[in-house]
């Protein structure tokens, strides 16, 4: 416990040129969008004019020089043999590597993005070295996807489909006791429901994580993947958001089923959501705000009487946001919810208004689109029929 | 661009008793470690005293009271409508947020992980916060597991085994044609057979991602995860860690395989990478060096005749470390390597040597263990038969 953050924060008197990243491609967004391969452990990486170099271990080496989109690939072992040498005490990080490259290249001042570590950042500075904090994105130009990009996310909602329709096939064939599901004579949980969605992903060609089968008062909470057994006439939503293995880039779509007899309750919360998910695609082109095309899923909702609340116990209604950007983070800029911002042309965003009640259950139904100067062209594509008998 | 980070740093007066945290808890496992609670998107969660507070959307909210180890829970909605009176121009971040809390409970000074993003504490201490970095991890106590920690991990390999062995039995299941593999009258490719370990992991209550299962030259790049066809009397490796779902927990094995017939150079370079296992395993115990049991492995080696070297294409010999701590993250302290460490009591450790040599092969066998003050008690359990006719 020894570094301090100091308060005062001085302007830079020439902007630093050179990117510095640290971080791995796996969950990192940012580092997969410059290097475009993988690699599971956090590495250096940085520009020095146009060109974009990485340090990497002999683990990855070989892998990154021939997959990559760096230029140059500089082996890790070599630099920290250097920095043990140039700082033979104190324990040795990503700093004292980072040092011995920046007087390599005579580099004395880098930018580094928001979610930089912290802890390396305040070491590179007590080197000598000077950072910028990127104020905003990095890579602002990762919001507008290229063709190849909307294909990448289009791919990924193929497999989002194929999830989707293996969760439906299984409620399809199942079997209704005592208001129960039964599959092959067994319970119908959620957990086989998100195993079978998973296996056909996999199959397709992508990994789905944390996926949502979750049915009845489960439902209510987003983000709660479901967990047991699954019931009959309560309604059940499937959220599957699966990055394609081959580009990294991810799909995210959502359908609500429901097996058995839906109430007229049901069947109206049902269409308010898809109401008011073709009245926010109405709004959405390059150009509109966000929030506009947000204030329209909230005025649906309000005009059909459904209410939103926030309790001690937790919230009802619709309470999170219309939609967020999708490419190789799930969600990345940006955002349709209550937040100004301008829609530009290029931008993949999701659709996703959804309603929860306890008791009467939860419904969500997102697409993916991109924007455009006129209508918003539909990346995704799985039909809405909802009521399984 | 308008951040700048300052080159001296302060030594703080008082040291700042409060943690904080903002990170998801999918990938941060000190965040899944403080609240015990899988959250996909970054959130605040800090301490007053013993007492551990989360703050979360209402994505999350009921779910985190009711699953998490958070004594408290608030609601982010409210907090970040105080942000946005108080500071009402300029981009809100999760900073303004904390600004809110460090008032509301009267902290004027955090302690944060070295990971903590860079641009949000330095937002931070522009309002007026004190920060101070861990110059270390900031929740030591991960490194020594407890019981019900070394069963979790036990159940974590009980995956890793039934993937490795969901692999065998589909090369057993091949058939050998001109020199290439056939599943079921088809190529059996590195994607088949990763596809039928993660599926046999699913079904056991695990996600197995960056599965490897890469033959031939394509596994003497240790991170390459193999792809396309398999061939016959070359060496298979394969490395599955999964992460259980029920507890977040990893295992990590691996095991070499060879469908045919392996030549006398392949069986040697096996055995004395299953004999340097064992070398270090010898060694491995409660104040030992990490250094000594990877020495262990490397003379081993050497008296075998197996040279490691650098080269520009990449290294062949063993060039990696003998093994890395093991539990919410996949690689955790300690390091078994050329760095100095003494081992503790109640770490769980990876063993895992390997040798790589384009044209011959790679092989790795690797498994878990948990150190004791006597011999290494295995966390692991999965034969070492290798060669499948």
């Amino acid at each position: 416990m020894a570094n301090l953050w100091q308060r005062s924060i001085q302007l830079f008197p020439v902007p630093a040129s050179s990117l510095l990243l640290y971080a791995d491609s796996a969950h990192n967004a940012d580092q997969l969008y410059f290097g475009r391969v993988h690699v599971p452990d956090p590495f250096i990486s940085f520009t020095v004019g146009r060109k974009k170099y990485a340090v990497v271990s002999a683990l990855e080496f070989g892998r990154v020089k021939r997959d990559s989109a760096f230029d140059v690939v500089l082996p890790l072992e070599i630099y920290a043999k250097e920095a043990k040498k140039r700082f033979p005490s104190g324990r040795m990080t990503a700093a004292e590597v980072i040092a011995v490259i920046a007087r390599q290249f005579r580099i004395k001042a880098f930018v580094i993005p928001e979610d930089f570590p912290a802890g390396i950042a305040t070491r590179i500075t007590r080197l000598g070295l000077k950072l910028q904090i990127a104020d905003g994105p990095i890579f602002p130009q990762r919001e507008i996807k290229t063709d190849a990009e909307a294909a990448a996310i289009r791919e990924g909602n193929r497999c989002s489909t194929i999830g989707i329709l293996a969760a439906e096939a299984m409620l399809r064939a199942s079997k209704i006791k005592n208001g129960q599901l039964f599959y092959r004579s067994t319970p119908l949980t959620s957990e086989r429901l998100k195993i079978a969605i998973e296996i056909a992903c996999l199959e397709a060609g992508a990994i789905s994580l944390d996926t949502i089968a979750a049915g009845g008062d489960q439902a209510c909470d987003p983000h709660e993947r479901g967990h047991g057994p699954l019931r009959a006439n309560e309604l059940i939503i499937v959220d599957v958001f699966p990055r394609v293995n081959s580009t990294g880039y991810h799909g995210d779509m959502t359908r609500t089923f429901l097996k058995g007899r839906a109430s007229d309750a049901q069947r109206s919360l049902v269409a308010a959501v898809r109401d008011a998910q073709l009245a926010a695609l109405k709004i959405i082109r390059a150009g509109a705000n966000g929030h506009a095309a947000h204030d329209a899923v909230v005025h649906l909702f309000a005009s059909r009487g459904y209410e939103t609340k926030h309790t001690d116990k937790g919230s009802v209604g619709f309470f999170h946001g219309t939609g967020h950007g999708l490419g190789l983070a799930v969600h990345e800029a940006p955002r349709v919810s209550t937040v100004d911002y301008r829609l530009k042309k290029g931008s993949v965003v999701t659709v996703e208004p959804g309603l929860y009640y306890p008791g009467l259950g939860g419904c969500r139904i997102e697409d993916v689109v991109q924007v455009t100067s006129t209508r918003p062209k539909m990346l995704s594509d799985c039909h809405y029929n909802w009521e399984i008998k």
